[in-house]
Parts: C-alpha cells; sequence; structure tokens
C-alpha cells in the first residue's frame, strides 16, 4: 500500500532504470526492493538517495558490514520495521552471523536502556568528557 | 543536577565501592564517571548495569569497538547527549579515529534519513526480507 | 484489534453520537474512521481531542493544508503507520499533490538525518540563534 | 532563551492571570513555572492545554500520584529535559519517594531496552495477545 | 517472521528451558509468549532479561500492576506494538480495568504533546526544579 | 564541545570554502553557524548535505516557509535542541509570524498527542486509507 504504489523495472523511465541497474550491478543481485520502487516517484530523491548511500556504505576506515550493522542499530531504535528487514538481510549478505546478530541485540538493547536511565537521573555531563 | 545527586567513592558504601572498583579496574582509569555515581543511589540496579555492560561490551563475535560505535550509534539517533558525549570518548579510548567517526556519523545519518523515507512513503516489507 | 474494540454508530451513546455527527458535517464525509471508533470508549477524551483538533488544524495564519503537512511531518518521523496513513489520506483530500508530497518527504527526510548529525557531532547552539 | 520569551505575571493580559491564578490555586504555589509562561504567548493554547492537564492529571481510576509517574516514564524515554525536571518536581511533591523513583527508573530503563530487543528481533504478536 | 525464529519448549535446550519453566511459575501461566522464545536464540540474554524484568516488575515501593501501566507508557511512546500488546495484557491480568486504561493514555497523549511543546517553545528549566 | 571541534573559515582548506562561500551567498549573510563548521571536518558530507539541503529547501511544489516549518516540526518531535532553535531561526527570517509559530506549535502537539493515543488504542488502518 505504498503511498503512491511501486515502480517496476518494466514502467520506469530511463533515468530511474539507471539507477535501478546500478543497484542491482553493485549489490550483484537481480531485483530491487520495494524502498527503491516507491522513491522512483521521485526520480532526483532516488539518485540522490542511492549515489549517497552507495558512496557512504562503501569500504573505508570501517568495512561495509560494520556501516551495515550501525545502520541495523539506528533502524531497530527507531522501530522502522521496513528498515530492519531489509537492513538485517543486507547484512546477512555481507556476513553477518547468528552470534554476531545476537551480540548486536544486546548492545541496541543496553543502549537504549541507558539512554532512559541517563535522562531519568538528570545526569550532566562530565568534565572530563567535555573535549 | 542528577535528580539524587553523585555518590562519591569516599561516600559510597561498601557494595557501591566494590562496583566502583571493578569499573575502574576493567577500564583501566582512576575515576568513574556520573553516570555510576547517579545510579549508586540504587545499588542493585547499579550492580546489575554495570555487570551487564562488563559482560555485553566485552570481546565476543564483535569486537569492543564495533561495539562501541553501535552504542554510538542508538544514543546519537536517540539525542542523549550525556549518552553520545561518553561513548564518543570511549570509542575513542577503543581506537575509533576521526575516519571512523565521520564515517560511523555518516551511516546514522543516512539511516534516521531513509528510516523516516520508508515511514512517509508507507513502504511494505518485501517477500524476499521475510525469512 | 483495537485495544477496546471500536464502537460503531449505531451502538454508540448520544453523546459519542454528537462528536461523530460534527466530525461528519465538518469533513464532509459519511464515515467515522478508527480512531474516533476507539477513543469513543473515553467520551471526554473523545470530546476534548475532537475539539481541539477541530479548533487548531482550521484556517489561521496558516492554511488547513499546510498544517496537515506539518501533521503528517510528526506522524512520518514517529513511525506512526496509521496517523501517517490517515492524514496523508486528509492531506490528499485538501489538495496535496503528488509533487508536494514528494518535496515534503524530501524535507523529512534531510531534518531527520541532520537531526542525527547535529547530535553525533555535539554541536552547540550558535549566539545568533539565541533570541 | 525561550522562542517568544516568557511572560510574568505582571505583564500578563486579564485572560492569562486567570489561568496563571488556577494554577497557582490549584498547586497550591505561589509560583508559575516557564512552561505555562512560554505558552502564554498563545492564550487559546494555554487555556485548553492547562484545562486539558488539570482534568487528566485529576484523581480518578488513577491517584494522581500514579499519572504524575506515568507522565515521567513518557518524558524520559523522549529524552525531554525540562519535562523530566518539572514533572519528577511534581511527582516529589505528591509523595514520590527516592525508592519509588529508583523503581519507576529501573522499569523505564527496562521497557526501554525490551521495547528495541522486539524491534531488532522482529517479533509478531502472539495469537493471544490480539484481543 | 521473528529473525531468528521462536523455538518451542519441545525444542529448547536444558538451560532455555528452565527459564521457560520460571516464567510459567511465575506468572502463573501454562505459555510462552513469542518475546522469550525469540530470545532463547541468545540464552546469556535469555536469562538475563527475564531475571532483570522478573526482580524489577515484582512489588516493591510501586506495585506491580503501577510499574506494568509505566511499562506501557513507554512502549506506546516509543510505538512498539508488540510490546504495547503484551504489556497491556499483563496489566490487565494484574488488575487493570478499562477506566484505568483510559486515563494512562489520556496521560500518556497529554505528556507527549507537552513533550513537544517544551521542546519547540525551546524552554528553560527553572531554578526552582533544579536540586 | 563539538566532537571535532569548529572549523572556522580562515582556516579552512579551498573545497570547505567554497562550501562556506556558497552557503553564504545562497543565504545572503555573512556568517557560518556551527552545523557546518562541526560537518567541515568531513568535506564529502560537508559538500553532500548542502547540496541537498540547498536543492531541497528551495522553491518548488512547496514554498521554501512551509519546507521551513516542516523540518522545525520534525526537529521539535525529535527533542533536537540545536536543529530547533536553527531552523526556528530560519523560518523567520523567511517570513514566519509569531501567530504562524503558534499554529505550528499546536498542531506539533496535537500530532504528538493523537501518535500515541493511536499507538495506545492499537488502532488498525482503515480499509478507506489504504490505497
Amino acid at each position: 500500500m505504498a503511498t503512491l504504489g511501486l515502480i517496476e523495472y518494466k514502467d520506469a523511465s530511463p533515468e530511474v532504470r539507471a539507477v535501478y541497474d546500478d543497484i542491482m550491478a553493485t549489490r550483484k543481485t537481480d531485483w530491487i526492493n520495494n524502498f527503491w520502487k516507491a522513491l522512483a516517484h521521485d526520480p532526483v530523491t532516488l539518485k540522490r538517495t542511492w549515489e549517497s548511500i552507495k558512496q557512504i556504505m562503501g569500504p573505508g576506515a570501517l568495512d561495509p558490514l560494520t556501516k551495515e550493522m550501525i545502520y541495523m542499530a539506528v533502524s531497530i531504535s527507531n522501530q522502522c520495521g521496513y528498515c530492519t528487514a531489509s537492513h538485517t538481510a543486507s547484512a546477512r549478505k555481507k556476513g553477518m552471523t547468528n552470534d554476531m546478530f545476537k551480540e548486536l541485540m544486546a548492545v541496541v538493547g543496553m543502549a537504549n536502556e541507558t539512554n532512559s536511565l541517563v535522562s531519568g537521573y538528570q545526569i550532566e555531563i562530565d568534565e572530563q568528557f567535555r573535549t
């Protein structure tokens, strides 16, 4: 029930197809997930978002799997079901094992717990943390 | 202005001191940050939280630095200033470079952006992501 | 599976029907959406919420469509699926075109991204912004 | 640095003073906190918000202290510093002891932790919970 | 579609069964809800989480029903559908009436409203609230 | 106390200066706010973020002031103090009057309230809203 519907490859304009093609080539898959098919209604946002993600999620000082798990941590905390499902799938594809997933979840859970403890106890930042 | 104030080492009960000692020994530091000094008003929560964090944040399938950056990602998305400051400091101590920080931030920013795009476009989970 | 179920017009008390009637008259529709049918279990909250929304969402310094899009922006960022669906429908009825929707989404996405960048980079408010 | 500044009693219009007077009488205090002084720029919202809060926070099926602690739980999870400070003060005035505060915080922390565990493990609602 | 699937009692290891048994004995039920069956993939987190919840949610300075409603308030504000469904069911079992639920909701709604008013009006904490 | 500090114009690299120059020219101001000075540590993110914002926030199907108010609504709901301060300043500069601000806030408050009511009452999406 995506707001504007989903644009399939066969119905896409050349500029949208170019993005779809790059997504499939970069990810070495033969399908496009709904996120891109929905964004395709706005080719400018589609292109900007894909190019940003492609650049950001590639290898750098952090490896792609670590980045994917950071993406998961944010999506999970934001209660974004779609994002959690899609980035968990991506992380697995990039090598996340069950043990890694379980440790990730333990950290995410603990972070959310202590974030609220800090808020409720109204804790001020230590001088030592102010750089 | 912590709600219940902060409990310094010299004023702490033996059970609280035992936790403080373990924190300093584990982290190889000679001071305790405000989070623990505030939680010390509730020794049961102090002990439970510290023992959980100690266990969760140690080495495992994920290395401690990766865990610290996941902790940061959650804290940053939750707009928890204290947590961001303290876990950024911890991550640096565990080896996070400026380049790693900047890539982490780019991922966190992008994740928060696409989480809201997914929400607004009302995108349904692809069959392929339902395992 | 609304917690307390939904109260249909035919089963509603006179005070609830009065609110339903006003909703339909104000919105020029012949049906009541689930939000109100669920709230109807608490007639005081139903009446207070409806009267507040009726007053707040009407024309003023901001036109009703702008208000509806602001409502959408909040609902989307909060990952509230129901609210996003219902206020997107309302905004369309008030004249939101596809182009307006796409621009709204680009802004919402960017705002969520930069909100987290600000949080992670721990940026202090400029003197110039403190009025 | 409140956006529109704060309106003190001596500078307030009669309609704003009437709300201020009711706040002080209801709360048995002789001062008005900044929240109301800021909202006073919008007398309609001031009056609506105060009357709603007065009605909602009074005794009913839940006692006023329980309501205040529920208010705290939300404010803490939302990382709203002002709201946490003001409602913690209100709860203390209504009888919240240190022990009650500490138990409240333990529950809030645990809830935030498990909320994210549920999100990350992508757990579906049990048939038994669907009423 | 839980990420790692659900572990039923008959397929559980002895350590997981021990936790399941304690959950059912403590709650006086004969079934285990999906949350625990998903967490069971990580027996350490399962055991830690259950023991923490068992300790935190038991009677103390706050009664178990009050704690359950605080848990609900957090889960509702976080838009966690599963958590809302499961803790609403728990609260009912512990005695939450429809009237209590409706008052809880009115408080939760008002808290979320005023949290954002405070944020938008950029209100500073009153000296009187700084203890 | 920005994590990496702030980069002033005089200390900036040519590529950063080029972005600073474009920001000042576009906004017709002679100063750069802290957000950009912090991001400048990551010139790639600086450039990408500025170019995205410049493109997104310009005139289109929605006028720049409406976009700025949508940005505010998100920032306020996210409890991002810096973002609220800076985008409120921008909105004023683009013509937001006090009356518009007050109406914006009333809508943002109401949206956050009803978002949580929907969550707590566990309301399902009406068939009519599923397009």
